[in-house]
């Protein structure tokens, strides 16, 4: 299986299913000589687990991360960072109802498929829970860019939509409330709304929206490693993301070049921001902005029927412990993904000139 | 400079400026024994090159492909993919007047800044004339999968918007008109819209769409190389590109897990395709569906105000021979560049199972 | 730091430094469906570790490997695999005398000025230690290859050296004895000698030759993947390796082409193996042939004359507990090595030809 | 087919058969601002074109390399570098007799068991022209290491070798000669023994030795990319090569801990350079000196015995124009490949540590 690392220098590669004995990875290219704030890093998890709230998952996991490799004395030593995650709250049981069949929407039909048999236990390696790594990998990266500030938030869901943009509102906000959405009054219909879908055993789909402060000009590459392509990689890499769009996104096509072109400010900031802070794949200093829209999640608690791996019809019901909306839970995920590529990006600009005096 | 290359095994390299004597690439990893169909490479290239219709830029360039290597006796060898598409009809005077200053939305600021200086004609790399060698390696990576058809249109230009599914069209019509929208209705609206927004030395923004069949069940990574990920940042790796969103998109954000989830039929085929032929990053053998949207071109025959490299406002006038709209030559660049993504997964997928019996 | 990886489709990647808490590694692209015979893996590790005999290091390490994924009811499910082995037995204080000394022949210097700081705990990243991970990968990889037999063994320690070639010898011997010598007599002769260079406190080097029989025709690649190409990397990347000669080797370079050419049998075999397996970077069908040259380990326990960070001259004496003699546990380093690259090019060549029918 | 790229930022790509219409290569990651002195490049071309004295082979290829990319008032703007070198003098036809058998110790064979035919003009990728490409890319490589000093010499010739180390040879006497060999006397003896093999139909191999000075302490990575395993690899892709030592090399394995260790001088300098000028894989600041054992050519100008692709055995008769030693011109590709080896870690170095300032 390809496509189990991230990244260029700084290289992300996890391994590890839900219902294993621990899931982790390596973090390679990590600069020698960073202090590293473990304690930032295992907050990071926080904002991720599981049973943090009540309109997530109620399964417990702690969570905890262990570091194997790379620190010495507090400091990264520049060798690859080794770090696991055990698993301790596995309910392998939950999932022997699927073991014969495919859950719709999910990837049980296509690993068969494509394998030959499957892991069927918590969705092996397609769980979520392999976005831990991410978050560990990212929240050391976000410690190799002091100067940046990565700012993800809840702007939708379902069809509870933020009409104001990023900069209209305040992000300090946003871990004030479950659903991590910065506009209190909208986040307490949200979290109201979405309350209401898990009692209908039901799921929704949601947004998060993402401003990226303090990146300096000319992180990017101008071909097929754009900023925004990778970025788009990083976003579209996350379980359940169905779209992926920065600054005018889809409604830049509506719009006419005379509309849509950011004209200069005598310092080379722009007085608009149409560009989402990328010009030709390259930051151009501006503010980085970019959505992701995610899907509902597909185990619902209700009665549904579908195939097995004979093709035979099976009616079944959905169980286990599930998310009603994902998009809670998966900020500090969209953030983590961000970070990666940004400080990947800054590590590969450190070669960009012959003469660097 | 990274981000030259795209593919794992089936891998394209491109280089080349607008402006410089040649561009081209090298494809790696195409198998050995494909009669290689040369017309049909040059075929493509007549889809993406200027001056073909009214509705593009008028600048004439043959962009004829030659092929250095790789090839013997009509056949694929194994070995790379050498080809170049020359020059002939660079205006590097129109470009004069930039020279020292950045125009609005254009890469042009963040190269000086990135690299020191930039070779400011046409935008150098930059230049959407770079993708020429991408529909050179995605033809080949076409006939690399017989079995499965790209089909892409437009399906937005500015506001005018088709209603109409991937399903409901009749794709056939695609290349009947310049603007490449299936709809004829439509498709003369856009038109017209076209000719009255070059008439105004204005540019207007689009949408692209692209339905491919004949996909088989089992091809993408489960993680980081989720395969509607790699044609993500495929898409978003082509110029002008703001956003990518596949199956129901970023309309998914709004639904419901009952509505949203795709039921199974006996042959393990889906009802509704809102996974859009992607489940958890691997095939399923559905129609992939996928929308990739455009932001109006930024160079404008209009004068705007803008600033040199020492941040003095500069009053200016667009100048050279551009595109009003960008969708219609961009359509067979986004079938290139899903092309080369699924042909690398395909031979990926040789790898999947340790015994191939 | 680069260069954790080892391998394009079949990839090892490694983290951990000896006196860490652990060491491991994550094996990805291994197909799903091969039966894993984790007791073979452990039997591996066996002949790499530590106080197997009275000529290796006296260090207790059980050198156990866990698996955190990648496995479901025993074979490979085609996800990454990830592993750990715990480090117990460290003696860090061992160390604490060359924490401001630089040991001669030893990397402390280089990463001192490479990383501005050491972790100076028994050689951080670059003990041996981290072999034992390429013996887990490699142990795997034998596993992909059931027809291939990869079998190193030493055939010289310090000035004595076998005089018969891999054909002449009964390689089922290699275990018979501690030295991993096949010939029993110079055997004998060999581990007298390594006690001796042990009693006065220094070390010998030595060379390790390997065959591998069953090899396919066809691994390996033309250019730069040369199959010697990629087996001379991964030899000199094993601690301590010197040189690398495969087939006629130095040897070759002092014959004419009239003695060297191996002359074709009618079944495609050749009547000599000058080649050793290789033609033009790709197997033959012949038995592949190499021989890996090892330094003297460069910890004595004499007493020495160093300097310190600070250029001082420092005299200081060598502790811990060190190999006289390094070849005997670097058989199984070379078999791992040899293993991951033919099972890399295995799968590699399973794409070679666009109809695979 | 995998394995046409080399270096991991500065990445050389090659194309091209020996008898198609070109060869030529990318260049990425060459940072900008190098004022290019193409005049150099081309210099190094001649050092390795055929036909340039009596003992390599007449073929006259004027060998001259056209850019295509990534230049603009003679410097590199960071873009990838194109370029091809058109081949003129092919005599495709003195290879027809070889269509259908399989010549000794070629890649005929091997060729076609892997591909299912082949291009059997001249060796198609497997010829040393493709070398060329390689020397275009280690000239600018060259550039971006000023400080740096690549020397390459021949040290033997069949049994007739050099005594002297490289530090006792004046190696500025290396171009005085054809054989490319800086002691004037044996040169004189090897060019009358080519001669002498010459006219005979044989040939025969040799050995080139490499001194590099001027390389900072810090280059090279402690586990798979060590430096000498880096240029290890790099050296056994060049074509007939079939071994590498460096430092002590094979000759390292005879000798003791306390021979072999080289005791540091107060400034961080050794008495001795065993080492080779790398320390774990870390260039530590001495020469880095290695070998490199180059086979007999395998086409000799007699007639031979061999079989064709039915197995039937078939009597033939070399023909065309050959190098009756490859040695000579192989030592700017020795020198081209090492130059790629070490600005590729050099610019890896640049991120090193966190702390740049």
């Amino acid at each position: 299986m390809s496509g189990n690392s991230f990244g260029t220098l700084l290289k992300l590669t996890t391994f590890g299913e839900s219902h294993g004995p621990a899931l982790g990875g390596i973090l390679e290219g990590c600069p020698a000589g960073l202090e590293l704030d473990v304690e930032a890093i295992q907050k990071e998890l926080e904002r991720r687990k599981p049973g943090q709230s009540k309109i997530v998952t109620q399964r417990k996991e702690p969570d905890q991360v262990v570091f194997y490799s790379g620190l010495f004395e507090g400091k990264t030593t520049g060798t690859p960072i080794g770090f696991a995650i055990h698993n301790t709250n596995q309910k392998s049981k939950d999932y022997s109802h699927i073991k014969d069949s495919y859950r719709p929407s999910h990837a049980d039909y296509v690993y068969d498929k494509k394998y030959g048999f499957r892991d069927y236990r918590g969705g092996g390696r397609s769980s979520a829970r392999e976005t831990a790594s991410r978050v560990v990998g990212g929240a050391i990266a976000k410690q190799l860019l002091p100067d940046v500030k990565i700012q993800a938030y809840v702007s939708q869901v379902g069809d509870l939509g933020l009409t104001k943009s990023a900069e209209e509102l305040d992000l300090s906000l946003v871990e004030s409330n479950p659903v991590r959405c910065p506009d209190p009054k909208a986040a307490a219909q949200m979290e109201t709304y979405i309350k209401e879908i898990k009692k209908q055993g039901d799921t929704v789909g949601g947004v998060i929206s993402c401003r990226i402060t303090g990146v300096p000009v000319g992180l990017g590459s101008p071909v097929f490693d754009k900023l925004h392509a990778r970025l788009g990689a990083a976003m579209l890499s996350i379980n359940a993301v169905k779209g992926f769009e920065y600054g005018s996104g889809f409604e830049g096509a509506r719009m006419k070049g005379s509309q849509h072109n950011d004209a200069f400010n005598s310092d080379g900031s722009t007085q608009t921001n149409h560009s989402g802070g990328v010009q030709g794949g390259i930051s151009n200093g501006m503010d980085i902005v970019f959505s992701v829209a995610f899907k509902p999640v597909a185990t619902l608690l209700q009665p549904y029927t579908t195939i097995d791996s004979e093709g035979n019809t099976v009616e079944t019901q959905g169980k286990g412990r599930h998310d009603p909306c994902v998009v809670p839970r998966a900020v500090p995920i969209v953030e983590a993904m961000a970070a990666l590529v940004l400080a990947d990006f800054s590590l590969l600009a450190r070669t960009d000139r012959f003469d660097v005096d």
